[in-house]
């Protein structure tokens, strides 16, 4: 994350919008792929979510589109994933559709078969494979609940760890935390609207009224911003909270219910491909106002992956620190992170349908939206530094 | 209507087809947006209608493309429609899909709301909102069953009267008419395709030989070209017609059942938005071959509202001057108007399909095609005009 | 046939596809339609099928898309088969929703008629129509089960014959040979990806693993090339094959069951237009590996029509030299092509959907495909020759 700058934000509030056709189309040169003002819609030298590891059984392939190419997944002998480009070197049939045997991953039109680095190790019809004969191999790691793949230069993916989620209990073996999968949600908008709406709690009142009730004054807490090493936070805190019984947050955090306790609500930038909205994080409450020992964490994170310039695969996981076989509480938290994001999905898609003719600097932006602001810069500078 | 120019039809029905791909492609430079030879699809500094008024009840906002670009509209307090640039300030959202509250429109994403001016007068996150923070605002005129917009130049709009429709009871309080709306179609076609077909009566033949039998004749009738300030007239007229029972005519208008009259049969291009097909209008017969005393109106008003390039959104209401309490007679008429739209409807689309391609310098024409032409020249001046 | 090249394959097989995308995009200059190294994705001075004989009955017109062209066919007074261009002179109306009335073509509009030769020859609103008022008018020939067209400029049409079919019983009377017609298919695939696939016969141990049981190792018989006149063959032979009792080829073939013979298996490019894949031709075994006379013949006839620059019309016929009323060996070939050609046309779908970012040279290719890759060279000198 040592490549994320927080600029200060250039008095992009005042920018006007009383053209006649604003809201339509912007004019002159165009700032770029709204809402960024770059000219690609996401940064591509970055670890992403290809896949759940448990979408890649032994013995089948999976294929997956990101950023416009088709992916093919596999598991070798070994066990190990393994992605490749996904068209067969032979006569570009889409491996997706073929076979994995002995461990090899078996096209199905001619059979060519290729090993996990994405060598051609034998042809049916005979002769040895030319070492030409091999497909794009993409720098994979398995960890957490996550098949990690490295879409951009494969030398860099040497240079670059993965993002760090001990924090949220997703990397490495996440003991002492429990973590459930939700839905892959195939949005129809291009990745960079999703973080604009994940960094944004004032659409809580209005999209999500009746999923998150009691949340809609969240985004009246002037935010605090935080960066470490390893993330970039928007967060809230709210000392002396009460989790009333009967609540959604008393029935998933059972340990915090009816008493006062500090809470902090934030959104954390890892990565571009991992954003965590606490659910909450509660601690106890020190000195009327201060946070003491923590009590218990619940994390709603978001899994950013580009299929192309204007879709996303949209992973989630919700992890948590307590109650670690209650089975109840992972299917109420499950239950309501897709029924929020399936809200939020078919909204984002209707500002995709007019995204190309939208103009970032005709917006009217408020101090609300000062986090999102942030995080588009940091997007934005992302992929600036890939182009220099 | 002044501005309508009647010029001559300058040797049209000459142009070769013998072209080895005549009735496919186009060559050379291209003469425009077919049927037009035009550079846009069809005149913008108009009135056009943009709903039905009872499309617009109070409390909810109503969605429309117009001219490519997404309007909506809404009920401020006072009751007046209102019709704003669709997409919200802040990001963009459809605007259509969210609430009227107070008398304002709010948005669905984040809830900046709306006055009937297009300002924004309320963030939920605080701040007043900037004077920038406004939306195109369209002027709107409601005025008999219909709400008007102007989607050109605001200022035009002050210097242009509605279409005079008291002719038809389409104007004002609509005194002595009745009037019915009709389906409002989505019509896959761009606007100028839908006008051809309205000035044709020779299809009757053919398209509607089911639907509008005894009328296939009415082509073979050499029309008479009238033109007044309010509209530009294709006129058939038939002394001594005799609606025989039990035939459409007989019911729809039972004043002249069975005994000869004086009727005639028009269209009236009253502008691009608005063209009427008599349905008749019947009048006493006088001296075996004259008009005398007005007996009985019906029309069948076509509505034409450019949606983009190549569609259209094609309205229609249905006035008459006599048994306006007749729910029967406002039944069958409306049941025949539908009928006979939804054929063209098909066969129109049919056409949109090629008409990127097609070269309306290869068309051929006869005599019988005066009438269209004519309004295609109507047509193309209004849009030359615009473009000067 | 004289025009067919048959140049030597210029080191394909080599060709690197070690490049990070390989198998993804192209890059730098195209080298054309893949998989041709041509300009067009198909020749265009050709006899085509546009449709089987059966398909158009009298007093009906059929509508076919052929080179991205509206075409429509019907049948004139006299039965012959006519195709004009397939959008009416007047107002561009498609044709193929008409009627066919007292041998002439009527358009669906406003019923301008029109004869085989393409000429409107009435006008239901009068007068005497222009010798301009004609649609191109396609060349045309009715011969054994098809109706040809030619779809390239006409003069060529008349120094061309038909490809000379009757190698396989499909030119003229077809005396001796039983022909059934398969089921027309709509390919979502260029033609030429089409071909590969028919001179490939890899592919069987793959796609049809299912369907052709036993014929999977016929690829790794080195195939010889051989040209005549009137085709090219990719051919293989088999010396005292055995069709065991039980098989699909004893049941269909039952003169051959049980003993051995001499069989052929050969793939011939009549045309770019017919390729046949015998299926098999069987000879009296001579000297233990020499053919003999005659026993008897199977052809699966693939017939390719271009609709488009991505789309093809595949239609299908089984001739066969013997049991020709056997109604059960019938069934038996229709269904077994119909299930083997819908087999490809799933799978050859799935490389049409990448194929405008696919390079030819970045194919790996190996002996197994020499035959494929010399009938590329024969359609591209096709195209080349139109282009000089
Ligand atoms: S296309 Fe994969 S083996 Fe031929
Ligand atoms: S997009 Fe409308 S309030 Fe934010
Ligand atoms: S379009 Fe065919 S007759 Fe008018």
């Amino acid at each position: 994350m040592a490549s994320i700058r927080l600029e200060r934000q250039r008095g992009h509030a005042a920018e006007p919008a009383n053209d006649p056709r604003a809201g339509a189309e912007g004019e002159g040169d165009s700032p770029g792929m709204y809402p960024l003002q770059a000219s690609r819609s996401y940064p591509r030298e970055q670890w992403y979510v290809a896949a759940y590891r448990n979408e890649l059984p032994a013995g089948k392939p999976l294929g997956r589109e990101i950023f416009g190419e088709p992916v093919v997944l596999f598991r070798s002998d070994s066990g190990e994933a393994a992605a490749l480009s996904g068209l067969c070197v032979h006569r570009f049939m889409p491996l997706a559709g073929g076979q994995v045997t002995g461990g090899k991953l078996v096209c199905p039109y001619h059979g060519y078969a290729y090993g996990a680095d994405g060598q051609c190790v034998h042809i049916p019809t005979g002769g040895k494979p030319s070492p030409h004969a091999k497909l794009r191999h993409y720098p994979v790691i398995e960890d957490g609940p996550f098949i990690w793949i490295w879409p951009g230069t494969a030398e860099k993916a040497a240079n670059t760890p993965l993002p760090d989620l001990r924090d949220i209990g997703l990397s490495g073996d996440g003991e002492g935390w429990r973590v459930d999968t939700a839905e892959r949600l195939d949005l129809d908008a291009r990745p960079a609207l999703l973080v604009d709406n994940l960094f944004d709690l004032s659409h809580i009142a209005f999209i999500h009224l009746q999923s998150l009730p009691g949340a809609e004054g969240l985004a009246l807490i002037p935010p605090v911003f935080d960066r470490t090493d390893v993330r970039f936070r928007v967060g809230r805190t709210l000392p002396g909270f009460v989790a009333e019984p009967d609540t959604a947050i008393a029935r998933t955090m059972p340990l915090i219910a009816g008493r006062p306790v500090f809470v902090s609500l934030h959104t954390d930038f890892y990565s571009p491909a991992m954003i965590n909205s606490s659910g909450p994080w509660a601690y106890e409450l020190v000195d009327g106002n201060q946070p003491g020992a923590p009590i218990a964490k619940i994390n709603f994170v978001h899994i950013v992956t580009p299929k192309n310039e204007t879709a996303t695969h949209y992973f989630n996981v919700v992890s948590r620190d307590f109650d670690l076989d209650d089975e109840d509480i992972s299917a109420q938290l499950v239950a309501q992170t897709d029924r929020v994001r399936k809200e939020d999905a078919v909204w984002i898609a209707q500002i995709e349908k007019y995204a190309d003719r939208l103009d970032v600097r005709k917006e009217i932006s408020t101090k609300a939206d000062e986090g999102a602001l942030k995080v588009r810069r940091v997007l934005q500078a992302l992929i600036e530094a890939e182009e220099a």
